[in-house]
């Protein structure tokens, strides 16, 4: 159940020196509107594939489901644009709850939580998996070499949860927290072990970036960008390892050193 | 009213060889709630510069105000990360209908909203305002050297209005539609004809971009980046010149190519 990743567009193209006619390939965005038990949840804008995988990943990334189970029924028209789904516990949901700011410090958890639904679904990682600086730079290398859509097109991020030799679940989407949420998603569905396992991410690891990969469980998120201070502080408190701006034989770890093998031997 | 654009980050680089312990530069990551009119509407994250500017723009792209005199009071507590926002006609505010979907084809508009709102505020641009493709090149260069800071952390957007001969009022952001909405609420603010202007910008066009550009009014949009084709779709619908890939010295004109001055006689 999938549409088209690209498509064309009549383009006009200038190569610094005269003017091209060119069908250039461009991505697809499609609204995508969530029916929650009847009643309209969301619209999303995404690349309309894996879309089960991104409505499930979403949900669990927002807090409505926990596992699979919680789902009664899913199904996708994707043609209108509309996935319907019906909660086992219609009660879960609180609309009102699941973006509300946390006011006020005292709960235990760090003031780096902003949303109260974070508070409740973000976990620390505790896992002894490790990984080696070169395994860090092959596995971006394979991530990219994944994506021929994106070399196509430059508008498309990707994520994988991968082992260390290589990735096993590959995600695409013009949108950063999509992508992420299509292999959250898809491990929902399909659980396996994911302590020994790692994220690579082409994009940015902001504080939401940082939340999913804690509510995954996975303790090693390898970026190809640049994180911010909050997405460091929530990495910090929550136990995952964090190494970006992964380019060329380059990379700089910023949290949770001892995860990175042979740190200082090499 | 500016707190830090950047910080430092204890980090260790791999340069390929070896580790180095250095303080890495990275950008901080501020989360802001939007009190309106004494409830919480809206909790984003973003760099905490010009926030005023922000939450302006943040409300006039989501329909809440057309003009700064809709708002009676605004004030920012940066330290406790909350704006106040009170309104002069509160029941302007349907918090319900602001990202309701766009169910049907009986209005006159064009299924490319999915958003109400947008078909309510999202207006065609007509003007004969025109550029070059080295006026293109030229803004996209002097809006990369503008932002020191995103060549220190790579983790920043930045978007501008431009004449044809340079950027008149730039804004700095970890969100792309930050950026933009920062500059979008300074125009709030002080309106100044916007028909013979440019936006500049460094982020992917995405519908979402699309639609604020078209509020604001301007004809011209220049990105570095890749668009897709739902904003390509609106762009030619609401009449709005996308020019992407602006890198080095070449460029792609995807919509309304009448405003390229001239086009096939360079």
């Amino acid at each position: 159940m999938n549409a088209d990743v690209t498509t064309h567009w009549k383009t006009i193209k200038f190569d610094g020196e005269s003017f091209l006619n060119l069908q250039d390939e461009i991505v697809t965005e499609f609204p995508l509107t969530l029916m929650l038990d009847g009643e309209e949840f969301a619209t999303m804008v995404c690349t309309p594939t894996d879309v089960i995988d991104l409505v499930v990943g979403f949900l669990a990334s927002e807090g409505i489901i926990r596992t699979y189970p919680d789902i009664k029924n899913i199904s996708v028209d994707l043609e209108a644009g509309f996935a319907y789904i019906e909660l086992v516990n219609k009660s879960i949901v609180n609309k009102d709850h699941l973006s509300k700011r946390v006011i006020g410090s005292c709960c235990g958890k760090s003031r780096q939580f902003y949303f109260l639904n974070d508070m409740k679904t973000a976990k620390t990682v505790i896992t002894r998996n490790k990984i080696t600086v070169h395994q860090c730079i092959g596995l971006m290398k394979q991530l990219e070499q994944s994506s021929i859509d994106f070399h196509k097109t430059g508008g498309l991020h990707n994520a994988a949860l991968c082992d260390g030799n290589g990735l096993l679940i590959s995600r695409t989407d013009i949108g950063r927290h999509n992508a992420l949420d299509k292999v959250y998603g898809h491990l929902i569905q399909n659980p396996i072990p994911v302590k020994d396992k790692i994220i690579a991410f082409s994009g940015r690891v902001s504080s939401e970036v940082l939340l999913k990969i804690s509510k995954m469980g996975v303790g090693i998120l390898l970026s190809k960008s640049a994180p911010s201070d909050l997405a460091l502080q929530l990495a910090e408190e929550l136990g995952i390892t964090v190494v970006g701006f992964i380019r060329n034989n380059t990379l700089n770890i910023y949290t949770h050193l001892e995860r990175i093998d042979s740190l200082g031997h090499n």
